[in-house]
């Protein structure tokens, strides 16, 4: 078949050019003096026996990084980020994760740790690996490719096969010519994106640079005959699923590999947990395991160079030509003469090449997809120092480890930048974006199920639990989030249970509330309209009111709503518990946006300076919210005789808004610890009256410190909200943090025994 | 003190008008000749041991409807309506509730059937009232009327005290007002609403009228000396608390009574469950018990009748008089007096009487409250012939018997007259009047907590449920109704779990769409705008189509929204399967607007006669929806060649619209019973996925007879619905209704075991 011609009569582009993708990608933890870490994996990362996204691979401090499966590489550079930023921000603050393949400091063969693995069959195969490979082999990282077709785009081409073949077998057959093409085509990723250009006696096993290797920088010691790969004399045969999987057998069988999983060839057929697997299902899909760590990129490999891998696989099935058996050999060959040449020398089959990428611009024009990319692989063959390696050649020696660990550092300071935020995932609520880091970094197995909608689905083994917007899940009921949403009912079944909440009546006509006057008359109380949440609309009579003041106040409350109404005012400070399941986890007072004064600046200046705070940002952002001095905030300082020009004096606060909202430039304080018990235990009755597992519960407290009692209870239940906001609490202004979204994993998967901090 | 002077000044009025009510009326169970019914307490009752609302009084077929306490009068009609409704609708077709106290034919003692209670105790304390009253005393039926003060106004009453006394004597004091007054002036109300008019042989044990009752008609048998009294030995003193306590506990130990409650006032004392309680936490309120059934009110008291003795029990209190023992006294001979009276002789204490009613219409001028109800009191002083009594015996005697039973039978049928719906709650949605019914019916406690909000709690024991819209339950986990809320989310879930879910691409740009045209061009398609609802902008491909149409639909469908679908078409008719807990409980075909022509009428006329069906109404008050001949309607004849005038041949169905919604006149078959199991399997497995207690999956099924297979699935899964709508199940166009609203409550409520039908 002409495949090019089947996809254009069939209109197949779009499917083409679709496929599945995910990385896993190895990294040595260091210190700051480029010293590979001798301490444990960090046991925040929970246990690694089902760990799907941050294991070790041979060496304790060897980190392996893995994405899911997912349909664009963008989706992948996504994931490779949050997983980054996960791990960077948990490995001790002292560490940082090296971004070449080879170590700088290879430690002495007594110094390298093999991971702590529980399972006895992992640390045997490592202990076996030691014995034939060496440590030192072992420490040397780098990133594996897997890639899959559209399963539509196998079935569409099946549609139109010419023999009688099964679609297992059909599929089997594209993965084989893409496979056999690789190992024939390999080279030119070498010599685009190799990036371990040292080769230094402690690399090797004798302590000796073998005689072979050229002097000075090379191209990739990894993807060399000293690299990763098996001893000669191991054979297996990629000619068909049929031979792969015998041959393989047989050398296991011969002992000369102790299991299938040691066959380190730079393409391997994936689809089940063994070769018979494959034999019985058909190749799934290819894992490609050739690429070096690109330090230039902080997550080893960059988004282009994905995307060009993917055109380079594309073009492998694309193009008429299948390699034989002779033509791999020979792959293989030009792959290792490939890897010893000079990074900024020019490629020994500088022809073959571009010879290959203008096919591959030439399929990416046919299939609609812009050329760049290929582009400037394509000027790196005519000018080898816009290769990887030839940039890394570029940099001074002496300088060389210096910048490696700059770069470290860098990488490492940007996923600490902003703590408060999950790279990849920013353009969801924070709230999601840190629970999505602490169940990336717990090992959960996560799907965004709805990105925009804050939608989640997270598993553990066979337990699936779906999260919408940080904390609504299974755990709360359907009806507790719908008494929760109306404040009349909330308040009838909290009356009901016993607890103080403000009495109030609702009035849908003015005459009806001002006939009732008399009623509130002598204590304090609030008119609000029925559901308005801003404070508009809302007078605040503390001490009673006159009959021409509660009428005013009638009135423009029933400008805002059709429903009014007069609640009791209850005295106190308003507080809110955060309950999650039998819990008060966290306490918070909110304070209006503020500044004080220090005799010296204006209040423009003390605005400006406490707007400095990294957590303040505009668009929820940042758990803190920048104070404006737009037309609010300066009729609030009028009203209190300020201009944005006076200077307050010291220690004076000056408010520059009415409410306490944090998304109006509000501080908030940690109380968790302060708050008495027993209001702590109010707010978990209040949680379970409502039938809800998570819930904000606001209470008015006259005094944080003294318990409630017969005569004074000293509080009133302001109300429960649904859905609470968690990022207040976990970086209040002042005060400590409380990790929240942890509380919610560890009630969703209570086997994982997941502590909230 | 001077109470009105308090009120005045402390501006009490508001809350003097507020109370607490609550009403108990006795009605005989009979036939449509008059004559007692034979049969048991109907089983839907459910337990009469624990039934707040329904059970049985003296006799197997007297049934004592009570309403729950409520803050005013016309709650308590609203219930009161309702609670007739649901026992007019359950008790057998051929009974109908007698609408006067007074049997028409006393049964021969033999046939009167003492009712059949479960507790031992209860049994006999029927026996020990039939040894001690005999048997017919027991039959006559009437009205008690609970009362109570709002809590703040006794409280603010309390503030202004001059005496030293807590609050609970100070309170017990107000209640012993109003009884001392209550007992001297009740004839008002004997005068004014008696109705047990008849004397005849048969009601007395003795088979004789006693010689001192005049002959012919009086006011009232029930509250005459001959009524429901106490033996003339037994003495119980209301001067205090403390007396009424002794004096009744006196009556028990010398064996007078056999039990507090055969203490047949018509002032009792409530607030617990015995004497000794009340003396411990004082009167919490007042039971009055002389109430006979108004023949002219459907539920045996009129709303301007409750709120008169409202209104008499307040002036009770407002007056400065407050009459002692031997008021009391006089009060109760003058009521024996008035009960003998004939119905339109004038009253032997006319003056009082006006004077009386004159102080309680100042009152109400000095409240500021209407005072039209008194003032027809006053008239009936005037003309007795306005009374109750006086209407009654106005009714030729001839024709009184058939005037009782016509009258029973009007109120039977205005009960039936819309049984999916319930008066007293009819602002509410269907599916929540046809849930209270069930719940009335099976004797939960219920709370209306928010009416506008379909938001109810229910209780069994201490088991208590809320239920918002019918059927949001605790059942349901809040999430699984945000799954269901997103079609996206949803579709990726059944996807996983194996279900067949058409597959759909959404598309923002029209290039994009036209770019994949290649994906649908061979199968069968669906292109419409995301978010219309109407079958606007959407194109149906069922095989297939060709780039021209391909691209026209997706013109059509952007002109429409700025997000466009194109989904696999799924083959088969849409059917709606509601699933609760493990079980689909019904299914549902949806049937566009139509009518069937009979060769003779128009179109016009086939809709007008359609409509009569009386399930056919406006505004959702109705379980089906009239069909309209507006411009969708018409433009749809337009489009198959009709006009309304056309005369449809014999047979031939003419649809008036192209959706199937209820909303717009379509037509509903029950497919319960018809749909092939496996499908009914499929729903309760989509609602399992969902996390879902309840859903409403919507199914396209090629064949409800034939079973999916292997080869050809034969459904695809449309949507899942959160809150599904019951009523087109409950009362469908055609087929058998199907009885949701039980299975809500018998899932709520297991230990119920409640059964759905």
């Amino acid at each position: 078949m002409n495949i090019q011609e089947v996809i254009k009569k069939n209109k197949l582009e779009p499917l083409f050019t679709q496929g599945t993708f995910g990385i896993e990608k190895e990294s040595q933890r260091i210190l700051k003096d480029g010293h590979i870490s001798k301490t444990d994996h960090p046991s925040e990362f929970g246990n690694r026996n089902f760990h799907p996204y941050i294991h070790t691979d041979f060496a304790e401090s060897q980190m392996e990084l893995v994405t899911p499966p997912l349909e664009s590489v963008e989706e992948v550079s996504r994931w490779l980020m949050a997983i980054h930023d996960v791990s960077l921000q948990t490995i001790p603050e002292d560490e940082y994760l090296l971004p070449t393949s080879s170590p700088l400091y290879m430690p002495a063969d007594e110094d390298i740790k093999v991971a702590k693995l529980d399972r006895a069959k992992d640390v045997a195969y490592r202990e076996y690996l030691v014995e034939t490979y060496g440590k030192r082999k072992q420490m040397v990282s780098g990133i594996h490719y897997n890639f899959e077709f559209h399963a539509d785009f196998i079935k569409a081409l099946y549609g139109q096969k010419t023999t009688d073949i099964s679609l297992k077998d059909f599929k089997s057959r594209v993965y084989l010519k893409l496979a056999h093409n690789f190992l024939r085509y390999q080279w030119v990723l070498t010599y685009l994106m190799g990036a371990s250009i040292e080769t230094k006696p402690e690399y090797f096993q004798e302590n000796q640079i073998p005689e072979d290797i050229p002097d000075g920088l090379i191209r990739s010691l990894r993807s060399s005959k000293y690299g990763y790969v098996n001893n000669e004399d191991v054979f297996v045969s990629f000619e068909s699923v049929e031979e792969y999987v015998k041959t393989i057998g047989q050398m296991v069988t011969d002992k000369k590999l102790i299991a299938e999983k040691e066959f380190y060839s730079n393409v391997r057929f994936r689809g089940g947990n063994s070769a018979q697997e494959i034999l019985k299902n058909g190749i799934a899909y290819l894992e490609f395991r050739l690429f070096d760590l690109n330090p230039f990129a902080p997550f080893g490999i960059t988004t282009e160079d994905m995307k060009f891998i993917h055109y380079f696989l594309m073009y492998l099935v694309w193009t008429e030509t299948e390699v034989g058996q002779e033509g791999r050999a020979i792959g293989k060959k030009m792959n290792h003469v490939t890897a010893f040449e000079h990074p900024h020398s020019e490629s020994t089959y500088k022809e073959e090449g571009i010879q290959l990428l203008e096919g591959i611009k030439q399929m990416l024009v046919e299939l609609g997809i812009d050329t760049s990319i290929v582009e400037e692989k394509i000027a790196a063959f005519y000018n080898p120092s816009l290769t990887i390696s030839g940039r890394l050649a570029s940099i001074p020696r002496e300088e060389y480890y210096k910048w490696v660990l700059d770069q470290a550092k860098a990488y490492k300071a940007e996923a600490l930048e902003r703590p408060y935020a999950l790279r990849g995932f920013e353009e969801m609520e924070l709230s999601t974006q840190i629970l999505l880091h602490d169940a990336i970094q717990k090992g959960l197995h996560i799907e965004v199920l709805d990105r925009h909608d804050q939608f989640l689905s997270l598993r553990y083994q066979d337990h699936l639990e779906y999260v919408k917007n940080g904390n609504m899940t299974s755990l709360d009921t359907y009806i507790s989030s719908l008494v929760m949403a109306n404040k009349v009912v909330t308040k009838k079944i909290l009356a009901k249970e016993g607890y103080v909440v403000p009495a109030s009546k609702e009035y849908t006509q003015v005459e009806d509330a001002l006939r009732d006057y008399s009623l509130f008359e002598k204590k304090g109380f609030v008119v609000k309209p029925k559901s308005t949440n801003y404070g508009i609309g809302i007078s605040i009579f503390k001490d009673g009111a006159n009959e021409t003041n509660y009428r005013k106040a009638i009135e423009i409350a029933f400008e805002e709503d059709t429903t009014v109404l007069v609640e009791d005012f209850v005295h106190g400070t308003e507080y809110r518990f955060f309950v999650a399941g039998d819990e008060t986890r966290a306490v918070l007072l909110r304070v209006a946006a503020n500044v004080v004064g220090d005799g010296e600046h204006t209040i423009k200046e003390l605005v400006a300076i406490k707007n400095n705070n990294p957590l303040r940002g505009k668009n929820h952002l940042t758990p803190l919210t920048l104070i404006e001095l737009g037309k609010i905030e300066q009729l609030a300082l009028d009203e209190q005789g300020y201009t944005v020009d006076s200077v307050p004096e010291e220690g004076t606060t000056v408010y520059l808004r009415e409410n306490s909202n944090i998304s109006t430039g509000g501080d908030s304080f940690d109380f968790t610890d302060d708050m008495h018990e027993s209001y702590k235990k109010i707010a978990v009755g209040v949680a379970k009256a409502m039938g809800a597992t998570f819930s904000g519960v606001d209470i008015m407290v006259d005094d944080y410190r003294i318990p409630p009692s017969e005569e004074n209870p000293g509080y009133g239940i302001i109300e429960a909200n649904f859905n609470p906001a968690m990022m207040m609490h976990i970086y209040p202004y002042q005060g400590q943090g409380r990790r929240l979204t942890l509380d919610v994993l560890g009630l969703l998967f209570p086997e994982m025994e997941i502590k909230g901090e």
